[in-house]
């Protein structure tokens, strides 16, 4: 054969439509950057696997080894049973009464249900609605199957729901395919949605007959207030996504969805054609891990760590942040969002952040339609004296801006 | 709140388009059935991981402890490194050289590759080419983007070369995204495809600029014949899709895609909102079975067993099934593939089947267009013993129904 014929592309111009629509996600880029030993990363919502005990670990696997049969094989496409009883039991401790494993689906993650909602629900066009800003994750998942984004944006007290509500009254009854929302702890703002705004969002979604999607990865990772219940306990028409990453480890790749049975049929078809099935093997060590160790004391480590770095976070944002700056005041999770002056772009600082040894999430990434002058700082990974020694590099690189890009009047 | 208004479905009448073609799988169903202590399986092509040796997973999982920190985080989309120059070593093996890791992409089974593929390339009404009968996880995977399927039927040498470019002068250059092809062993039809065939096929496609995904996961699963080179090794434009679950094991969902930089960097971003990255955990048990363990004793264990089971099924379908029958006789992989007369629905025999204590599954799923003729046995899971005593159950039940469904002149 004639080599040379070898260097026709014959799949140019020949992608689909929707990958001009995909978002590229920065943080993504800056794992590489961020596993430099000099660096001091508010990048990645990493949990802290350091906390997790050896021989918890070797529990798991123990157990494992001893389920090889099933661990190595294929397994049903919705996950295993004794997971999703694991998850039936999560459930409950959150409120969640009344439901069975035949109500949830394991996923890959939450992202993977994410995807498979998108997928089930979005027709190029159609209308979702977004908190602004929101987990970027879900902008990459939904953004594939291009959709027309409405964005509500938050204040301390969560979601708007008045401004919501003048989104509702403008597309109207099912004018929107669903209602994303994270609201506790929420990624990227750190905020948590009061009570009567859960009530009140409940009501407006009701009334306009929009499916609200709830992704839940924080809740259990509260370092100061009171519990809030969450809006599945409230409303068994609201989709739940919950996830193991930040309750035992992201690299297993396990979350679940919580969902009525018309749409968790089609998620479950959906997920046939996306994986097959999941990992049986990661599914089973987590079924060791919350069967045979004591996860509640492991969870329990895990939180004294991350409420530790939240203070020393808090402390340090305090102490060196110009005042122009806003930052938000997590009760929990993972990530506080610092609000700039409008004229700030923080795409501008990344690259001078990484070379002064320290990272972060541009907010740009964060929303739907495009604002700049925001950031997102996970407090999650590093340790107290290195968050305190990170937050005072970025103030400098701050204050350098607010003084050098300062429109002229 | 009105707890009657709960009584609202928003999500009715909400669903995507794509939801229509969505096609379903009988095999995932029969994981079940087939779970049952009586029941022979020639449904699921499951690796027999009995064969695996419980101190080999053990020497596997203790570097995977050694491995936590990065075990338990988050990983990168495309994979880890590690795993990624091990696929490098194994693709050498099959003649395919002159790759790095960066040629490829760490995916949740090939399954995962196949959806990626598909979420790049098709828009709806596409057209893409593939064999028929083939894997219907494939068919699952692609008809969630609509696509347009036309389908070239193959021989017991494989693809029919000569009614695909009665197919290719029809649609044109370009005139198809991409054709899929499952050369060596394919599934379901066991069929390999010959030398000289693949010379002309890659002749034709590079002829008709068509971009050729090669789907190869049995090929080290040869239990007679000759070697035959992948399409990979003759033609680097060819997207490559491996998987670790027949060499290792399908419970970990491990696969790859090996692909050009240009198609591999839209499959990248594709993934990120999929599932951000895939697990790590698994990817360093597979990295310390591959580099601490004797696989490839391992692995001739599962090729004797599976060579074994191939014999017992060919000499029991000699034996057993009625002369109308045909049977394709492989040289590897997990299937043989039955064509009855045309008078016969083999979906009408499945319940009969299972009620009998035998599975297959009905030809008719693994086809774009629908066929009802056929039925896929697969060989690789049950002993011989059992597997004799499936195909007399079975041939019982074919042979009732060429008597009784034989129409009438």
């Amino acid at each position: 054969m004639d080599q040379s014929l070898s260097q026709a592309k014959p799949w140019e111009g020949q992608f689909a439509e929707r990958i001009k629509t995909m978002r590229h996600s920065a943080t993504r880029d800056l794992f590489g950057a961020a596993a430099r030993d000099d660096m001091i990363s508010f990048s990645g919502g990493m949990p802290d696997v350091r906390v997790m005990p050896e021989d918890v670990l070797r529990v798991a696997l123990e157990g494992t080894i001893a389920d090889k049969g099933e661990a190595l094989q294929y397994g049903s496409t919705d996950g295993r049973e004794k997971t999703k009883k694991i998850v039936v039991e999560l459930m409950k401790e959150l409120g969640v009464e009344h439901i069975c494993p035949d109500d949830l689906i394991i996923t890959s993650g939450a992202q993977q249900a994410l995807d498979l909602i998108a997928k089930v629900f979005i027709n190029p066009g159609d209308t979702i609605l977004v908190e602004a800003p929101t987990y970027l994750g879900a902008l990459q998942a939904f953004s594939s199957y291009q959709p027309n984004f409405k964005s509500v944006p938050f204040d301390d007290n969560g979601i708007r729901v008045d401004l919501l509500e003048e989104v509702l009254k403008e597309i109207g009854p099912r004018g929107a395919k669903f209602l994303y929302t994270i609201p506790t702890f929420q990624n990227p703002g750190g905020v948590t949605m009061a009570l009567e705004r859960r009530k009140r969002l409940i009501e407006l979604c009701r009334e306009y007959e929009i499916t609200i999607i709830e992704d839940d990865p924080y809740s259990r990772l509260r370092y100061a207030g009171e519990h809030i219940p969450c809006l599945r306990s409230m409303d068994e028409n609201v989709v739940y996504l919950g996830t193991f990453s930040k309750i035992f480890a992201p690299g297993l790749r396990l979350g679940w969805v919580l969902a009525p049975q018309d749409i968790l049929g089609r998620i479950n078809l959906a997920k046939q054609g996306a994986d097959l099935c999941g990992s049986a093997f990661t599914q089973i060590v987590a079924e060791h891990y919350f069967e045979e160790t004591d996860w509640k004391a492991t969870l329990r480590d895990f939180i004294a760590t991350y409420g530790s770095r939240r203070e020393a976070m808090l402390e340090a944002c305090e102490e060196y942040l110009p005042k122009e700056v806003h930052f938000t005041k997590p009760e929990g999770g993972f990530f506080l969002w610092l609000t700039l002056p409008e004229y700030i772009n923080t795409d501008d600082m990344l690259q001078e952040a990484l070379d002064r040894g320290v990272t972060f999430v541009p907010g740009s990434g964060c929303f739907a339609d495009y604002q700049h002058n925001s950031m997102r700082l996970a407090f999650c990974y590093e340790k107290e004296e290195d968050i305190k020694e990170g937050i005072r590099r970025l103030a400098k690189i701050i204050a350098e801006h607010l003084e050098s890009d300062k429109p002229q009047d």
